[in-house]
């Protein structure tokens, strides 16, 4: 038996998210599909670094699937291209230890937030950002991010369904939080542990109620200590998010 | 009479080109709807910088149009942009002489080409790159276009159909040509005092294959010389153009 670990790229545009749901495309059932004619049997993969929601596009997804198939590494990874839609593809195909798992064996994921900041929207840009017309104060926005470095309770920042069904913690720890400014775009780069559901997305809404003055730098260690996701802001939209990289 | 300046964004993907046409969506024609609606009158616009084919894009397509109406510029062009497809964008309004005209009042304009230079596809870079799978030698692609600088017959670099209905000259001079390499991106800028039908596409082709080592840097003054198109190599797809911007 081998545990074949592969990196995917996909634009989650098309897609209702990474996760199986019935009579919905998705990626996992596209890829698995792809899989199960490469390998001429029903296969399933083994485990996915996380869901990404509908619309969230990734350029690091990363899954693993367990195969008695001794077929070179650059066939498979070229057969499932080959089987796969436009919209998705294997960057990346190696072989892994066993005991390698997707989600359990995670270092930090990183994901990435596009915001296209123009009092115009831009038809080029729209497929990847969120547009906000206003203008923002990037100063505050970093000084508002500081204080979601490290471990913290993200329960403010996680919508309350997701804590119904969360059996364990809600601390997570970023370790990275950087926005940068290109052209008219401002990219979010936050790397954590781990997120909880819809945490980047919440985050970048609170942040960007900084940027625009509605909300003061100070109300962030408020906000988490509320563990009330009344107290945050906005969850941005999809289309802005992408996965960025999955590190083990 | 006031003669008002447009500067266009827009998303190729979905139109038949810029140029009106029966029974097609094209740039064109959800211009002058939008134009239309606001005046509430059919209106037409006077000129554009040029046509842009079925496919490509526009980050500064020009254009210009003659109205009576003493509507606030930003007014006009707040209202245009509501009425227009999430696929164009008004990025720009300006009042300008009357005697301006978008296409023969032209200094220069600037095409962007973007290849996707990996061996696989990307699913997030694939609306707006063509994809090149093999390796590609940037230093000879970058000595190559040097021969294109400068004023020159470019009857080998557009298609023969073209040359039929052209009356005029073929020579056109170009100012500027830079290939920079961002990631696995490749973009490729040229500045020429005007382009003929296909022109870009089909140098950009023809790099390419100077970039794989099917054709010497020394074939380009010869094609240049030769003047036929067959000489010249593949016109690259549309999805990888975009009219970056128009000099007055």
């Amino acid at each position: 038996m081998r545990n074949i670990k592969l990196v995917l790229e996909y634009n989650g545009s098309t897609f209702f998210g990474f996760q199986r749901q019935p009579g919905r495309s998705t990626i996992q059932e596209a890829l698995e599909k792809a899989l199960s004619v490469f390998s001429r049997r029903k296969m399933k993969i083994a485990s996915a670094s996380g869901r990404t929601d509908t619309g969230v596009h990734a350029e690091g997804q990363v899954v693993n699937f367990k195969t008695s198939s001794d077929a070179d590494l650059k066939k498979i990874q070229r057969s499932l291209n080959a089987l796969l839609p436009a919209t998705v593809v294997v960057k990346e195909i190696k072989e892994v230890p066993l005991d390698f798992h997707a989600r359990y064996s995670i270092r930090s994921k990183v994901y990435e937030y596009r915001v296209w900041n123009h009092p115009y929207r831009s038809p080029l840009a729209a497929g990847r950002a969120f547009h906000v017309p206003y203008s923002l104060n990037l100063a505050d926005m970093r000084e508002a991010a500081k204080f979601f470095i490290g471990r913290h309770d993200f329960r403010s920042f996680t919508s309350p369904s997701a804590i119904k069904k969360e059996k364990v913690s809600f601390f997570r720890t970023i370790k990275r939080f950087q926005i940068q400014k290109q052209g008219h775009l401002i990219l979010f780069h936050v790397e954590a542990d781990g997120f909880l559901y819809h945490m980047v997305r919440n985050i970048i809404g609170t942040l960007l109620e900084v940027g625009r003055g509605k909300r003061s730098i100070r109300d962030i260690p408020k906000i988490l200590k509320a563990k009330d996701r009344r107290m945050a802001g906005m969850t941005a939209p999809s289309k802005g998010l992408t996965l960025h990289k999955v590190i083990y």
